[in-house]
Order: structure tokens, then sequence, then C-alpha cells
């Protein structure tokens, strides 16, 4: 039955786990937005034997749908890049097709192996994000002031203005330590921040949402609540808006962003151009 | 000074967030380990004012360091792409390579909207992105039984085995709602499962890890404890395996797996194939 709702299947196949096709597949994909395109992973095509079902899967695709599949590939190993290229369908080699320009200006062979992007050769990197993923834990949501000298990073809003989510993409993605504390309504009243934040403000970005969308949000966990209704909403966004403006914090809306755009806008702010 | 340590600069530039760019690209330059690149993502060029900017940017880079730059670009926008083809850098334009040839196999011309993989567009995915996060951290450590019926997978596994950055990966990227429960020396000592989760067997999924890293890792937060010592190590990973194996349990070493490829292998074994 499901079959049926799609135009089309995308196949993004790798030796690793083929996040790299996949993202990338999928960014371009989305740039065809009229057809509806099922979008299938392979990852882990290690062997001639792996190729072999891989193969199966897509020719049984092409058959199915009477159009043959689009393969993102971002296979390393020449052996069974060149097998694969037996299934049916319009095989994309993303890294060939770039490695090749790229050997002739650095002068030099690519080493042709596996997975670099994503295994855990780098031990350093690797302890780096588990620590900022168990910092961000910890100090998540104000839950604790300990070592907050140690943060790169204080997110504060209202609740439910996005804090936690960017805090863990910070973390998991670029080995960030982000502590978030909420602005609670104790905070307007004093016109003040959480008084241990005052120590670490050139730290501190600021989260807002239209008081709208919050509303929609916290209606979704406690439905009818005076927490979620649009009066305490507009309220509360309100003053921290102003709390914020009078403190001189930097600050962007959650409103139309997706956890990557706030995270890459904080990273841009406090100019951090590392990644893991 | 640092700059003496790179042979070479490589600039990721888009429209939006850039994270495909620097995904996709960092994947690549791992194929050229002898060479050392610094790697710097710009994001969010929509105006030529910006490319301009950039362009200066990547001109500086390569005047200071005798090479030019390589440039990963995934801008959608024609008018700024063909401004930025100004830069003095080998350009690699990672989308026009591939969208040439999927719109004459699609029949169809591509919408050259920006950034559409990673905005929020698409509100039921977000929605159910943050619910997964949500529940993972509700769940994350055996924290509560509530709700376990809601959850898709659940991770068991001695403490420090990865249970953690995985719930919580697999809930981010994939909108997965991952549980997760430690075995302790009191489930050992029973040779019993939590009771709790007998009833949910079939979204078992068991993290192990060799005992010696496990004492590494330990080792970390609590030196020279009991807790972290290579003997316990070695009886609760040992004693986990037993008990995983008498009650039927898939599992993995996350010994030397990155969190991408525990999650990915999650993924496979449970025949997800969807993705956000």
């Amino acid at each position: 039955m499901e079959r049926k709702t799609f135009d089309r299947t995308a196949f993004f196949i790798s030796d690793g786990t083929g996040i790299t096709a996949e993202t990338f597949g999928h960014s371009v994909l989305a740039q065809f937005d009229t057809i509806k395109i099922r979008q299938i992973r392979i990852p882990f095509i290690d062997s001639i034997e792996k190729a072999d079902d891989a193969i199966r899967r897509i020719n049984d695709h092409g058959l199915t749908e009477g159009k043959r599949p689009i393969i993102f590939s971002t296979l390393v190993n020449p052996e069974i890049n060149l097998h694969m290229r037996q299934a049916n369908g319009l095989f994309l080699d993303l890294f060939q097709t770039f490695v090749d320009p790229l050997e002739q200006e650095l002068e030099t062979q690519s080493n042709h192996s596996i997975g670099r992007s994503h295994n855990i050769s780098d031990v350093e990197n690797y302890n780096r994000r588990i620590e900022a993923i168990n910092f961000s834990l910890a100090h998540d949501d104000g839950q604790t002031d300990k070592d907050l000298q140690r943060a790169d990073v204080i997110l504060v809003g209202v609740s439910r203005s996005g804090k936690t989510p960017t805090s863990l993409y910070l973390a998991m993605q670029y080995g960030i330590k982000a502590a978030n504390y909420p602005l609670i309504p104790e905070d307007f009243e004093r016109s003040r921040l959480p008084e241990v934040l005052y120590a670490h403000k050139e730290k501190i970005f600021g989260l807002t949402i239209a008081a709208g969308r919050l509303s929609e949000i916290r209606n979704e966990r406690r439905p009818g609540s005076k927490y979620a209704s649009p009066e305490n909403c507009r309220y509360e966004v309100n003053e921290a808006e102003t709390l914020m403006r009078c403190e001189g914090i930097r600050w962007l809306s959650t409103t139309t962003k997706s956890i990557e755009e706030i995270s890459t806008t904080i990273l841009q702010e406090f100019g951090i151009e590392r990644s893991l």
C-alpha cells in the first residue's frame, strides 16, 4: 500500500554509516519537492555479497515502480564501487566526482579509506563530545551552578523556547559544553537574571519565541493550563525580551528556525569555527 | 602562530547552515589525511554583500598560505553562486553537479530553494523530534518506567557503555524514542533483566564494551574507584554479556564505534529506515 504514495526511490549507499550520502542526497532531493521520493539508506556495504544484496533491492524497487532508482554513493572501496554500478539506477558517485579534482589540486593520492568521518579514530574528539553531552545534561534547565566556569555557552529563555534541544545538539555535534537556565516569573519580578549568571555574562545567549507558537507547544504538554495560555505566554515572552534587552544579552527567535539553524547562528555569534 | 600548523584551508559555504557542505567536505577531505587542512564553515550567505565578505576571507587565506583554498559550496541561489566563483580557490559545486543529471532523470526543474533540509517547514517532523528528545531525556538511565510502551527502542548495558549518547542521537537525528536502562550488580545476582523490561523485550537492544576501555572511561569520572577498577569492569561486562546471551538479546560492542555507527547499526537491526 505504502509504495503507491511515492513516485520513485532514492538509495543512499556507503561502506560506512551512509550518513554523509543521506545528508547530502536529502538536501539535493529537497530541490525537487514536486516529486515524492522514498529515501532508503543502506549502510556498511563492505563486501561484494552485501553489494549484491543492495543491487537486488535497488533493482526490485525499479521494477516495482517502473522507474529506475536514484543512487547516491559514498562508496570508497574501488572494487565494490565498480561492482555497484551494475545496479539499474542513476548512479551519482559523490566521492569520486570530487576526489579526482582534489587529487589534482592537492597533488597527492587519496587514501581510499572507509568512513573516516564517522569512526572513532580521533579518541580525543570523541571524549570531548561525550564530556560535552554529560556536561550539558547535568546543566540542563539550571539544575546545577557547579562548574559553570567550564561552560562554553549558557542559554537562557522562557520554558520551551528551545534551550534543551539546542544545548544537546551543540554538545553532540560540536563538543560544546552548553548549560541552560530558564527565565521564570521570579526573575521578571526582580528584573534580574539568575544571580549566578552575572559572573559568566559573556557566555550567555538568549532564545526567544513568538508567544503564539509557545502557547501551542506548551499546550501539547499541559493542555488548558495557565502555563500554556496565550496571555501568560505573551507576558513571559515580553518580560524575557525586556530583561535580555536591559542586560545587553544577544538573542534570537527560534519560532521559524530548526535546531541546526539556531545552533549555527550561536556558533557564528561566538566566533566558534571548530567542528568535531 | 596557529596558521603554521595547516597546509591549506577548506571553506564550506552555503545559503543555509552549511551543515551539508561541511559533512560532505569533511568526509572527502578525510581521504587526504597526509595534508593538514583547516576547515571553516561560512553559513547563511544570502546576499551579494555576504558573498563579498566570504570572498575576502577566502582570498586572504589563499594569500597568507600561498595556496588557494578549496571551496565546497551548496549555494542554491544562482546569482550568489555565480558571484562566489570570483573567489580565488578550487570551487567544488556540490549542488549544481548533481542537480543537472537529476533534472534530466526526473524530467523536472529543481526549485532553487534554500536550506530545505534544515528548515522548520515540516512542523510534524520537528515536533516528533522534540518529543523524542524529551522522551529520551525522561527515560535516561532507567529514571522512569512510565510510558515505556511508547518507546521505539530500549537500550540496556553496564554504566558507561554508551547508552545515553546513543539514545540522544537516535532521538535528535531520527525522532526515535529511545529509553535506556543500566544493567547493575543486582540484575546479575538475580540473573534477570529489570522486571519491567520483560513486557517490551522485542524493543531491547544491548550495548557492551571491552572491559579495558570501560575502565579507562570510568576512571575519568571516578579515578581509582572500585567502580572503575579493571577487575570490576571485567566482572560487570562478563555478567552483562552472559545475561544478554541467556535472554536472547541482540547486542553490539561499542568499543571501537562512533555514536553514528552504533545508531546506524541499531536502525538496521530494527529495520527502521525512516529519517527526518
